[in-house]
């Protein structure tokens, strides 16, 4: 087994199964990766809001890789366990004009810098405090369809899918869709709630280590995942405090849930609603309670008491 | 304060708020409940598949209630704290034809007894252990709107929510839309998974008991919740199991990730297509773990590894 780096100097910024690998790897061999937050540098610890509105989306979703696994093929599985994560000094929350859940109540741009020298935690303000979580927003092999694309949709070949239980010691998998499987990772966090409702988790430049397998004779259609212990062991021995939407629309029972939640955290933690939106996307949870009482079915959002002090 | 009863005896099976109370009652008193299962003793112990397509919907959802509570008002909040949850002794999983996430995979009828006898756990079959986690899967409060109305759909007034983290010591939180609230409980369910995809959990009789308490000079839009303390610490020490579907449709996508879990208990536990959906029912949870990466939102369903002995 061998041991490979990938330095933030090695990235790319679109999927294309035509990219040369940054490196080529057997099967169990670990690969540690270093990648800039999703601008690729365009926000920094001393950007304002403004920069936000400026970013380029051309040079966004730095990802490490891609990563050629030797005897991978489509129709097999590549095991990607997550070994380390450990987010590198700094992070930001931000609201981008036109993205996000709620794009109409908040046009943007509004920006929040964290201090992540802490691995344990960041303090949000003044008594609210988020347990880190680390995880990496975007893996990822190759999309089987020819030509450029943009990274932000996932896909079946996995890519940006934000989901927030890829934690360390977890394990991704995904169908391989070309030969040597083309992997790349990186978009990390610190934090997210489930569903990322502002568009941006706890964004940061990450150190993360992953070892690789080539499963043979078993098939996927899209990503599925291993977690190894309890989700939210950090966040949840004090309880949640949670919305509720009802109505024939699970997409408008989100946004309706989270605008719930925002009031909520305004009403009663002093916060602007911006700032309530922005701690929404970092720390709430979207469940689907309840999707087979027709014609209403019920999102819920779940905020833990654990990150107020 | 006061504590009433109501028995088996004393339900409605619709919602309708000229219903007279069946008792009346002040701010900060306890009710003691008991209802039947769901279908109102239709289905018993000794039923087979065939007496659930038999099923006279008419007499379903028999709810204790309704409830007065002196002094509440439409606008008024009121709370609801669950003291108490008691399954009594037995209880079924089904699949009903036309309802549930997967009507066309599985068009039913089939049923699953359980023995609720242990309080703690019931089997579905060896090997196979669900932890009791009971909650009322209807809780509300008479909707505004005169006439009768079925109870399958909840509502802004709650009712059939089925939010399976309704559990003893946790607060719903309900916006009363009629004088006296006209409070109404029932449809009980032993353990449930988030989203109840098969339409049922373990549906069973159950006595529970309930504190009411009038919260004025706050008004809520849908119904909210507290929960006390961790959410699933009875499951998840050993860890998930997830499939995940990426796709521009929530629906679909939960429809996907239960079925790519239905794939993945009948390859790896040896269970039917249609045990494995029941098993779903009660024991996965869906959750929206990215609604941001337009176009593509991602569902996931979590299966806990602590219910395989």
């Amino acid at each position: 087994m061998a041991i490979h780096f990938i330095g933030r100097e090695t990235f790319h910024t679109k999927w294309d199964n035509s990219l040369p690998p940054a490196i080529e790897i057997d099967s169990g061999d670990v690969v540690v990766c270093e990648t800039e937050e999703v601008t690729g540098g365009q926000i920094t610890p001393e950007s304002s809001a403004a920069d936000l509105a400026n970013v380029d989306f051309d040079r966004i979703y730095p990802l490490a890789g891609p990563i050629s696994v030797r005897g991978a093929e489509p129709g097999d599985v590549l095991s990607v366990e997550i070994l380390a994560l450990r987010p590198l000094d700094w992070g930001w929350t931000g609201v981008l004009p036109t993205l996000g859940l709620l794009p109409d109540d908040f046009p943007g741009p509004n920006l929040h810098i964290w201090d992540l020298t802490n691995l344990n935690y960041a303090d949000f303000k003044s008594g609210i405090r988020i347990p880190l979580d680390p995880f990496c927003g975007t893996m990822g092999v190759a999309p089987a369809e020819p030509g450029q694309h943009f990274v932000l949709p996932p896909g079946k070949f996995g890519g940006n899918m934000d989901i927030r239980h890829l934690n360390a010691g977890n394990t991704l998998l995904l169908p391989v869709q070309v030969p040597g499987a083309l992997f790349s990772a990186g978009d990390c966090h610190a934090a997210q709630g489930d569903g990322e409702v502002c568009v941006t988790g706890i964004e940061c430049p990450m150190r993360f280590e992953l070892r690789f397998t080539v499963l043979k004779g078993r098939s996927i259609p899209e990503p599925q995942f291993i977690c190894r212990g309890p989700l939210n062991s950090k966040w949840e021995g004090k309880g949640y405090y949670c919305t509720a939407s009802v109505g024939p629309d699970l997409f408008v029972g989100a946004q309706n849930a989270i605008r719930y939640m925002i009031d909520h955290l305004v009403h009663e933690y002093d916060l602007t609603p911006v700032e309530a939106y922005m701690l929404s996307s970092v720390a709430v949870d979207l469940k689907i309670s309840e999707i087979v009482d027709a014609p209403n079915w019920i999102v819920s959002a779940y905020l833990p008491f654990g990150i107020f002090q």
